[in-house]
């Protein structure tokens, strides 16, 4: 046995209240440790840990999970986000628009479901102190974390998204749901000025990427978000601050999104 | 978001490979943060938490468990030793005996436990500096936990194991058990001086409890031990010093059973 103490403070006892992540594979999340900081420091005696679970195995673990008394909910990461939606009996709003959760939270009835990513985008720009209100936005990506940013952004007050996505199907069925929903939305050539530019696409990963839009999309004093989390500063976030734009890293939609997680768990007052 | 980082050193991530304890309640549970230090002072990421379950859902929780690829096992406390030694797959020698378990672990074909009570507690004896081989023993409690430790007391090489048991069929039961498996065995009326004398009772976990035993047991130089943790040192153990014997708290079990619990799980080189 050890004799000093080490992590003093953490409290990991028959009270520490279980959140799973799932995913498959799951070695590349890395909420478990910031999520659980965030939690205790704000008084709550929880932890959140991995649990690697592949798709056929996923109904009967959802299952069994709600018999888990101390168990408060799930994060749901690839390739989950459908299946989980399917398996929750109640949905909130955005996840109920784009038929995926990220989170779900046990109800004594079953699982209720949300997708924070969305939120999370908004929260992470609000608070770098971007005012989404009546702003025409440019966004490239119409996947799964495009289309939770563009209807967050959509009901956040944006006065227009315009889409790009290589995938022509997909640019449109988002520009659709978007307009479906109340909102104005259009094609996005990638290379006209914006007032936000977001790059919801995975290019800017690898150094070798490619930008993914046309650097005359960017403004001086205009702002540039981005999902990636590493690099910290792609090399489109970059360019936009030579050419004098504010950035938002990735890491702020991160950081937000696990406070939307500890209200959504723990809070009940999220959305 | 807190901007410092405590709990250094602490490994929270994707590969952290998961432990549950599950008991109804759990409430009471100890082992969560100890075991956690102390597998990763071994090195090894991992990290027990709580699962409160009730017993008719113990079935369904371990076959969706066995699911969980990053999950090395659980520990199981009361009431749920028993069902779930006969939902494993195989049991090792301790367990087999007891029909009990306190930990299982995941193989590839299913669940495979053991009952460390036993071995923990004379692990915690040695440890201490008493020498099993030879020695006559006095045991009070005939229930589980009193069970696992004379079986393991029997194999490391006592002499002779007498029992007292204010239920007349545990106290038979056990006896003829030990007897079953080769050894000396006999009643003990919790009066006439032992080498070794311990209490696998409840007896002292209260101020108010009688001794469990009569004082005239023990002899200056001779070994009294304990299963109680609360309080650290008991009645018994107080009396016990003041007669010029040795004493081995129930705390010594506890921290031999988090390193055999820590054997089995990850060194696979446990019995």
């Amino acid at each position: 046995m050890t004799t000093n103490e080490p992590w003093e403070g953490l409290r990991l006892d028959g009270h520490t209240v279980v959140l799973g992540i799932i995913g498959d594979p799951v070695a590349q999340v890395k909420a478990p440790l910031p999520l659980t900081r965030l939690l205790q420091a704000r008084g709550t005696n929880a932890v959140l840990v991995p649990l690697h679970v592949q798709g056929g195995d996923v109904g009967s673990l959802f299952d069994a999970l709600h018999a888990v008394r101390n168990l408060a909910g799930i994060v749901v990461t690839v390739p989950h986000k459908q299946r989980v939606a399917a398996l929750a009996m109640e949905l909130l709003p955005a996840a109920q628009q784009a038929r995926a959760v990220n989170v779900v939270r046990r109800t004594p009835q079953g699982w209720q479901g949300d997708l924070l990513d969305g939120a999370g985008f908004v929260r992470g720009l609000v608070r770098s102190g971007f005012d989404v209100e009546g702003r025409r936005v440019g966004l490239v990506g119409a996947g799964g974390a495009g289309c939770a940013i563009a209807v967050a952004l959509a009901a956040a007050g944006a006065a227009a998204i315009d889409v790009q996505d290589v995938d022509e199907t997909k640019q449109l069925a988002l520009i659709d749901r978007l307009r479906a929903l109340g909102h104005i939305a259009g094609r996005w050539d990638a290379a006209s000025p914006r007032d936000l530019v977001v790059n919801a696409t995975p290019a800017g990963m690898r150094p070798e990427d490619p930008l993914p839009i046309t650097l005359s999309a960017i403004r001086p004093g205009h702002t540039v978000a981005e999902v990636i989390m590493e690099p910290a500063i792609t090399s489109l976030l970059a360019h936009a601050q030579q050419l004098g734009a504010r950035v938002v890293p990735g890491r702020h939609m991160m950081e937000e999104q696990l406070e939307a997680m500890a209200d959504f768990f723990f809070d009940g007052t999220q959305e």
